[in-house]
């Protein structure tokens, strides 16, 4: 290949997908490759290549975090089923040290959950100083699934936004850097992945028949989205909106968008905080 | 090479490295190779080959928890400083989905930890049905490092040896694997390990002047250790003594170990808990 792969961005990743407010969500083209001049492979190359550089960010935050740091990243991952979160978490975060990661998935609140405020369960999962928390689904659900499905009336969910946004101020005041991921799947694309759900026996435990209900509420989902999108993307907790249809495009986006975030960060490794050469004597005698 | 590398286990791992009561741990040849006739790049090339392997056993009791099961493992990861057990969640827990790993290092006991029993700190963490739970030190601390450093009277430590076999056998009776790994560095590796962590600046973060005085104090350690391994390697609970001056041979055996575990549960996919044929059909409508 003649360009070194990074080259193929011909619009930096933020750039092509942070959301700007106002954006019609339904003319997303959900297998496009935004800011991307390359094809498949090359993106597969690039991300293959950026895995030691992630890792090694990701150590030094860890490290940092050792140290007395304060400093974290915390990766927000929603979309429908399907969309392709899980295999973000594999082969993304599967790049970097298991030993610096606190990943949670959010699912339908438990019955201890349930007696709290929706963002108590979240509050207990943010990352601690020197991690990378990876949350799968997240306190967003509570203006995505819930509206949906009117678990409460709009006069209850319509406070949350604002809730959302003084929540993830505090986050990231506290020193974790926020990035948030909506990956968008087309509704064919996601009807193909269901099907293979359903062929494949050890997929079966994958699929709910609950899955078909969504997809009859999609335009819903897709309001709700739009709305999520507009209201809770701000400065600090920035939403990018990944088109999921093509899985080694999100997976390179969010590669990008996660080494790009570590890179913001930059951390140095920490100085020691003994005199080495006195500790060089004392191991030599040992 | 003429013969398939997992041949190359003249004894298989289990037996080379289970611990049998009452023998001399200082006797114990750290850069040995127990059970393995192969050099080091068979040793890696097995473990690469494992890999796919042990990822698809993860996905499987994680499956298996999705769908109500009460399956899970524990690996408990045991060892001085620089005898590896950072290496072995990279390299070995590295190889399987993040998604699935709860993993927890287990540092000096925090203020609110210190407010509870020891125990306390360790059921927390203990991992959910169908997760890979990960030990970075643990319960046994408490007849290892506060014994050897006397943070408790004899009278007090010893009645621990008991309290950790009944809580493991309460844990193992729930539904969890127990895989207990002790790693064993020799004194003269350790030496070279922490003057490279001296010397290299990316380094420094994981050096502490106590590793000295634990250096000043490994008779003492040794003498813990046995009586650890002696009194509490239990049939539902067993420590597998791993020498760990050779980083490959120990991965190798953590590797190996695991996957003979996960392989125990002998975990199928879940069956559909749905009409597979009737979803066809609702998907194909929808």
């Amino acid at each position: 290949m003649a360009k070194k792969p990074e080259k193929l961005w011909k619009t930096p990743v933020d750039d092509a997908l942070r959301w700007v407010r106002g954006t019609d969500l339904t003319a997303l083209d959900q297998s496009a490759t935004p800011g991307w001049s390359g094809k498949k492979a090359d993106g597969e190359e690039l991300m293959a290549a950026r895995g030691p550089e992630l890792a090694e960010l990701q150590e030094r935050l860890f490290a940092h975090g050792r140290t007395g740091g304060d400093r974290s990243v915390l990766l927000v991952l929603q979309g429908l089923d399907t969309a392709g979160k899980g295999g973000i978490v594999r082969h993304v975060v599967g790049m970097v040290d298991p030993q610096g990661v606190q990943h949670r998935g959010f699912g339908v609140p438990t019955e201890e959950e349930r007696q709290h405020d929706y963002l108590w369960r979240v509050r207990n999962a943010l990352p601690r100083p020197g991690y990378l928390g990876v949350f799968d689904r997240s306190h967003h659900e509570q203006v995505l699934v819930v509206r949906v499905n009117q678990l409460e009336p709009p006069e209850t969910w319509r406070t949350h936004f604002r809730e959302l946004n003084e929540f993830e101020a505090e986050v990231a005041a506290s020193g974790t850097l926020i990035v948030k991921v909506a990956l968008m799947v087309s509704a064919d694309e996601q009807k193909a992945r269901l099907a293979e759900r359903l062929e494949r026996p050890d997929k079966h435990w994958k699929y709910n028949p609950g899955d078909i209900d969504v997809r009859t509420k999609l335009p819903e989902y897709l309001a709700a989205y739009q709305e999520m999108l507009d209201r809770t993307s701000t400065e600090v907790a920035p939403w990018y909106v990944v088109p999921a249809d093509r899985k080694w495009y999100a997976r390179l986006a969010v590669t990008e968008l996660l080494t790009g975030a570590l890179r913001s960060l930059d951390l140095g490794w920490p100085p020691a905080d003994f005199d080495v050469e006195t500790e060089k004597a004392r191991l030599a005698a040992s």
